[in-house]
């Protein structure tokens, strides 16, 4: 597969990805008359959904990674070559971007509004190291299986994470930054996204570490 | 299969999309007690289910495509004949009204009734060619995969893009139509129709031109 | 396979889906405070999962039916033995009976306490109509389709038909009968029963007649 | 496999279910303002959801027990080695009162809070037997299908099982003594876990003696 054709499908997922969190979170928070609740229910779903079928429909293009943290732990693992990682997630990143101001758009946003929504300290950034770990932890376990229903233990993950993490489970860079040009339900400010990302890494490795010894010899399948 | 078997495969899943989308929309607003929130996790909920079973059921069949917009992209691309499109999308078509009135009756309206519900607006737009754009990526995606969860991707879309679009993702044209015949809460003013099927048109165009260079050589499979 | 085991498969997957319906609308009702969308949210969603599981698992064991009126069609397909109808359904209903007792005893109630919950008029006879049409469509769909996922679409068609139709989609003759016994939020009247249960076989019959025309020489398969 | 590698599977996966039912639960409590049904429904979803992806990914290493009941019952069956019964559930144990320390430090709480949540009383101890007799039914029925959505059964039907059952689906000895630490939505007494894990057992093997006759000569896969 041409390098070009797998950028796209890095850019193209990771923009519907933001697209789906963005947009759930603004549609659920004009609906739901401020139930918090009704709010993350609908933002888990969606995301988890969404998530589930991109990987489905572009995993075999790209390896749908849409995850600069999944592109880097796989290059650790001989998946991914080297000089593709900053291509992936260059394009992670922009597609990120794309979709969080397309979403902002569709709902009568500005393209782009700094969010204002703090999300810090210790407990949030131990829910991203627990949300990035059990990330990774079902990527290279779905890795081994090739099973036709592995895009659905990821997706699915994910969803139950944003309800069981005290971060809802950003668990991506790409998706942290994004988020930080919508001022809305899952908005994130700018000064909290670094601490986020790095513990996001933190987790990331800490999992390849682990299932490199229990799951030996695997690696994400490169299309 | 004879050409009448998938005429009658397409009218019957439409209707039963309809049902879904129409029934769900009734049920859902008269429990909820004012919550639209709820009332469109119900709406997405039914939809998405109903969506994937009747694929995975009538899709040997007919293809299963229950949507006028796939049935002129798979055209484009050399799958469905260009002399079966205007009978497909007729079958479509009238399943979908007679699935929008089944639905009514059911809950004691009267059959016909004309949407007094306003969808219109640019952002609204913007989401119809997002959530369309979105459809047909999956579709031509699954398309190439022959995986047998593929129906479920499709259904999964098109519930979470119910929550992230700004539009309630209509993404079909003859759905579209048919919602124009019940004033609840999922109907449409016909005044308000042409513009999402016009904007749904260009939204399957862009994704099948995409798809084209991103997934060469593969089609939607004729059953 | 012996027929006592098929039988008590029948009646145990019977017994587990009337603990579903009944035991969740008990729980749900105590929880959600009046919101009755909730309630029937967590029925559906209950049901149409454990449906699914108990097909999965107990589908090659007797065939899954726990469904009078599925054995029935199935015999006029000829799949199930014509000697073989009596048993099934009574198995069926014994299982259902338990069922619901077992519910209302979990929850200290009455194992039985006759249910005063009308359930009447034309609407709601039509939803049955459809919602047992439905169901054996997806059923004869399914039945050629030999794929994985196939329970997976007869329990999410339940799920979403909870929704979609006016009745709440019973959609089964032995669940029918067992709901008159729990006074509770999925009980219904006994007066009520022999009405539903009629329009039920009818839209079975009808489904059924359709299928062998639309999707002629397949037959359920017996285990 | 090493024994080591397997019981670190197990001790991580039954970590990670701890983390969703506990962290679900917080967070649901949280932001649900006192909907209890809202609350429940978080659970069961984060939980079910997360049981499916834990018993994909770790199921071909360690069997994806995370459970002595099951692993008790595997062992009766000829399944699991006896010499491998405790270290087994000794990782499960651990494993569990990790994840729910974990769950209680990411919300801000001390690692060990004892519970205060009264769960007692015939019928949810009829309610316990019920759903690990469900569970280890569902189990049984699946060791014999080797089917890739045999996972999804598990989790779907425990997700299930939170709703139909007045106890809200404990099913796991090792789930229930991890839930004494929590005194949040989850948490459990430390006084009325004992009652549980007796009738869990009970219930697992009432199920498992079942399905020998049921179902003979199958049984759970060692990995």
């Amino acid at each position: 597969m041409l390098l070009g054709r797998r950028l796209v499908a890095e850019a193209l997922g990771t923009a519907f990805l933001l697209v789906a969190i963005v947009g759930s979170g603004i549609t659920s928070d004009r609906l739901a008359g401020g139930n918090l609740a009704m709010e993350l229910l609908a933002v888990s779903f969606a995301t988890g959904v969404t998530l589930f079928a991109l990987i489905l429909v572009l995993g075999p293009i790209s390896g749908g990674h849409f995850n600069p943290a999944v592109t880097l732990c796989d290059a650790l693992r001989s998946g991914t070559s080297w000089r593709h990682v900053i291509p992936y997630a260059s394009a992670q990143i922009a597609g990120a971007f794309a979709g969080a101001a397309t979403a902002n758009l569709m709902f009568g946003l500005p393209a782009v509004g700094l969010s204002g929504h703090a999300r810090t300290g210790s407990g949030q950034l131990l829910g991203e190291f627990v949300a990035t770990f059990g990330l990774l932890a079902i990527v290279w376990g779905c890795s081994r299986l090739r099973s036709p229903i592995s895009p659905l233990a990821i997706g699915g993950y994910i969803a139950a994470a944003i309800w069981f993490t005290s971060s809802t489970a950003f668990a991506n860079p790409a998706v942290t930054l994004a988020r930080t040009i919508s001022d809305t339900f899952t908005g994130i400010r700018p000064a909290d996204a670094p601490a986020f990302i790095a513990i996001q890494l933190l987790g990331a490795l800490g999992a390849t570490a682990l299932f490199a010894w229990l799951a030996p010899s695997e690696r994400i399948r490169e299309a």
